[in-house]
């Protein structure tokens, strides 16, 4: 019963055997491996973008900060939500490879408005040597509240940062639940809505450490190599970078894996509507649940081991029936008997 | 027949076999794993330094420019080798990390001798707001040539780095192989020596991409711990760093892997000296060999597949006897038998 | 008539003076000359702060991100209300000479209120690795919309800081006019309300371009000298720095000078109330108002020449009677006449 | 009788002039002050460049780490001698406003020569991702041991960095001497001989603290502009800077000045020939002697007051007759009575 994220749990076996296939024979280093070729290759089919450049990197933060330092300049600001991971969780590492750029905040909430990111570009005059200068534009899909953006949404807003001239970037820590939730292809929810770059989620789908990046532009190509080389983002055993994001491409594992994900969520988010006192916060899209359950509830989890975020506290002391905050995510391995047993003792069963 | 670096070659088994096992059940992230624990407290042990705090990353890069990083500040200067891996092979890495300290060229060769390191640091006036600040001294054990320092050389470094009020650094990317050519202690080589940090490579000696970082005063720790994560190199699912660290630790895995790598590498040695034309430039003392060949025998060496680096060139048009310099580097996969066919293939055979 | 910053108007005679009376003979660079020694007795007697480090620099921005920059560490943030200088005005200098700090945003207006500031800081977990760490409070003083903090309150947000460990800093571009507006000592606004660093301003207030930054705890002295020289703001011939500031201090011309544009802009305000259609919009504390006029009053005065920032528009095209936003900022040198052709122009005269 | 730098003596009377001149009424401020429009103007007239962009800072060391900054990448290595004052004498700002970009050593001497150079940069394998990539070339003229380049031997040295796509500064802190002592004019010493950008100092040739950068190829404006901001090197008051430029370009006193600077040091240095056991050690060239004079010499001028640098020691104790090394600077205000007296002293009259 571990809910706390979808980075505690193991990776795919088809990733893992992916791994233990390339270590046999002689690989040349530092991304120059035959199997970093048929990773490019199979994003840009995937993609539908023959000219795309693709990069892997093993963090998310650094497919982020990598991506936005190449599309930035360290006198401009990077727009994005206040809940954005590169806002709150990444230490200012954004900050860091930029050379020193400011995130300005885009409306209050998770997800991006129109309306919220013309505000924002307008609070700063253009051409003003004295105030930061427009940057790119960096949405979350899904967004740190496990929610996502429509296509049409996306293009609206790609749209707003074309009219002003600035690049895009979507994190797509979670690309792949996203996809999935939506039935586009990656190719519709990227380029096609107006997306310059992107980082494509392995990590926390199921492999070990592993993100792509993609420019859609290759002029991007050679400056993100150097910015990754000095930043010591470059693996001298590349294959094994490439081994994992392989064995996710293939098969079409990386959708399926969401699928999964995403309806284990859908079934936990179905049950917890019956358990009393339970309050969903955001309607389940992905793989995420924010909701409120009542504390005796809580305590009642806790003690049986489920493992989750639980943001409101203390859980110990207060009244029984006052609803604290949670976090539920579910990943591949989360198994119908894990929301089962969940949703039991939730019951008190 | 690949002798083109220690980095491209496949993993150890036992490395790849602590992943797979890691590969079971939920872990907490970002370095909470229990398996780091054991990490922590076997290099504790091994380095006689129950208070050491210690790290991995997944790049020697990032072990050496984060290390530096937490020793310096922006306004010194680095003192190093002018072949410095941190100085030639990071794209100004350290630069980047330090924000924007100096690298401080000492000598003219692979190896810091105490006369250079005092001329180097003299040569900035202590004091003198003008100048850069006098910062970390750092050493690669075994140097980029395939040298060592004696431990006694190394305390002499470390005395005069000490004189001076400096921290010292040992890249250690090839650490196991230089304890295996010495015959010493982890300690003697480092802390009982006088070395403030060190890195500990796994990469280059048999695991997938890992590096131990050691900073025997635990007073660095947290600042280390915010640059690892503001710099993208803290993983998420740390586990599997854990893993391959753990695989290399148990078993004295890490040493008698450097033993063999430098075993096959004085067998090379040995039977380059007898082939028609060969130079071997500096004695061979790890795992790695600097040599001259004629520039007919590369061309019967490239042909039959060997790999290796060739400094000089072109390899295809010149006199056939006129001598090139090569670097050949054995890794723990290089059997006798690819050895005994270089040989043979470099007699002319 | 020109009210359009405190930036536009000439130096003050005895500024000019001094600087023409330390323009002769030779003395010694980098700030070891002795005028510097008689700046330095100067302010530490002035701030009852024998032991204060004080510096000179050019220009408001390089005081404020010089100091920010030597109070925090890259992975902090500071805390700054939304319209502070630092966050507006600097083109991210602060973000830069910090080497990628983050500012946040304290509450909605210019002024910091405790609550807000305790919400601030609460935003950010204390001691997690993946959010910014805490880093200094910095106020303006008088604030971006011409307020000021009374002692107390100054006091009651440095408190706050300090639960926290937290530096403060004091941006005192205009610094005089909020003295002038309290009477209150020097020491009383700064270190004996709590605050540890703060930029005295001596270019708005009628010198050429001179800031002094004060550190109450030396410590930090040393690392602030090397960070101006790496910055370039140590100027060799520093005397013309020094000549600046000792005319601004002596015969207590700073608070003079304040003090008249502080009564200048109080006349104005008071003119302003008899408008017709004119709308005060925060009370006037120092020497800068905030007002709405009628369209048609601003094209009246704007036709005749007065110089004022104007923040709503268009001024040519819409109802005469619309209310428009301003400000109006007296310097030293403008009078009493100025004031009164201004007021008579307003009032269609 | 001080010779200590030229950066200890007074302004020029026509420039302090053109000061209080500038300070009456009301200016636009950070730049648009009309007196820039016809500094600007001057100086396009002065370097055949009437397309060049032209801004003014207060330092030397700003014109250069911003220009460089300008001119480079975080990831390139700039070309300059150890002798460089980027390298030797700004506490890593080039370092800083790069962002990080490293300073590659260029031969052994204070003047660069073609040979070095080639093999400096050829050294650095282009395009390699490991290594520093190529950036700009760093010509300091006068050199910093008072030697000039001619024209040719410039235009020798841009036709190689213009070979490898290489952009060309010149850090003009002893512009005018040079353009004196060479006979040539400012364009045939720049752009007519590949220079890129250059600055033309005015601190140490008579202002009190300004330096021209000139672009001349007007792309790198903006970003200039928005790297000087961000490094809070833009005057609000900006009329004081040029109005100190535009005194010291008017009737030509730029290079009147520098051409009695260097005559002084002519004449001082054909008397030091006559002096017992003095040793001419750079050939003169414009303002600056490098000479060995006995212990007991030294001695002598020191204790009559005599200010210079020596660079050996001590001057106390050691041989009478011992050479140690000196630097003599004239500046526009020495005098022919200075020059006497200090040979009279050195005589031992």
């Amino acid at each position: 019963m571990n809910f706390a994220s979808d980075n505690t749990g193991p990776a795919l076996p088809a990733v893992m055997q992916a791994m233990i296939d390339a270590n046999a024979g002689y690989s040349p280093s530092y991304g120059e491996d035959a199997l970093m070729d048929e990773v490019r290759d199979r994003l840009r089919t995937l993609f539908e973008a023959p000219q795309a450049s693709v990069y892997l990197v093993a963090t998310g933060t650094a497919a982020n900060a990598l991506a936005l330092a190449t599309l930035s300049q360290p006198w401009q600001t990077v727009f994005c939500t206040p809940l954005a991971h590169i806002h709150t969780d990444e230490c200012n590492a954004p900050e860091f490879f930029t050379g020193g750029a400011k995130l300005s905040l885009v409306g209050q909430a998770d997800k991006m408005t129109p309306d919220a990111l013309r505000a924002a570009i307008g609070a700063w005059p253009a051409g003003d040597v004295h105030n930061p200068q427009h940057g790119p534009v960096a949405l979350t899909q899904a967004t740190e509240r496990g929610r996502i953006y429509t296509c049409a949404e996306i293009a609206a807003l790609c749209q707003i940062a074309r009219d002003h001239g600035l690049p895009t970037y979507m994190d797509g820590a979670r690309f792949a639940n996203a996809v999935a939730a939506l039935g586009c292809t990656p190719a519709e929810m990227t380029w096609k809505a107006g997306i310059d770059a992107v980082s494509m989620g392995g990590t926390k789908n199921g492999c070990l450490g592993v993100e792509a990046v993609i420019f859609f532009n290759p002029e991007n190509a050679w400056e993100f190599e150097l910015r990754r080389k000095r930043s010591a983002h470059l693996f001298s055993k590349h294959r094994y970078l490439s081994a994992q994001m392989l064995g996710y491409l293939r098969d079409n594992l990386w959708l399926d894996t969401a699928q999964t994900a995403n309806a284990r969520a859908a079934r936990l988010a179905a049950g917890l509507r019956d358990v009393s006192g339970a309050e969903i916060v955001f309607d389940r899209e992905v793989n995420m649940i924010f909701a409120t359950l009542p504390r005796a509830t809580h305590q009642r989890l806790r003690a049986a081991g489920a493992a989750y975020a639980l943001y409101d506290g203390p859980l110990d002391n207060g009244p029984a029936d006052e609803p604290l905050m949670m976090r539920l995510v579910c990943d591949w391995s989360i198994t119908e008997a894990d929301i089962s047993r969940f949703l039991d003792i939730a019951h008190g069963a």
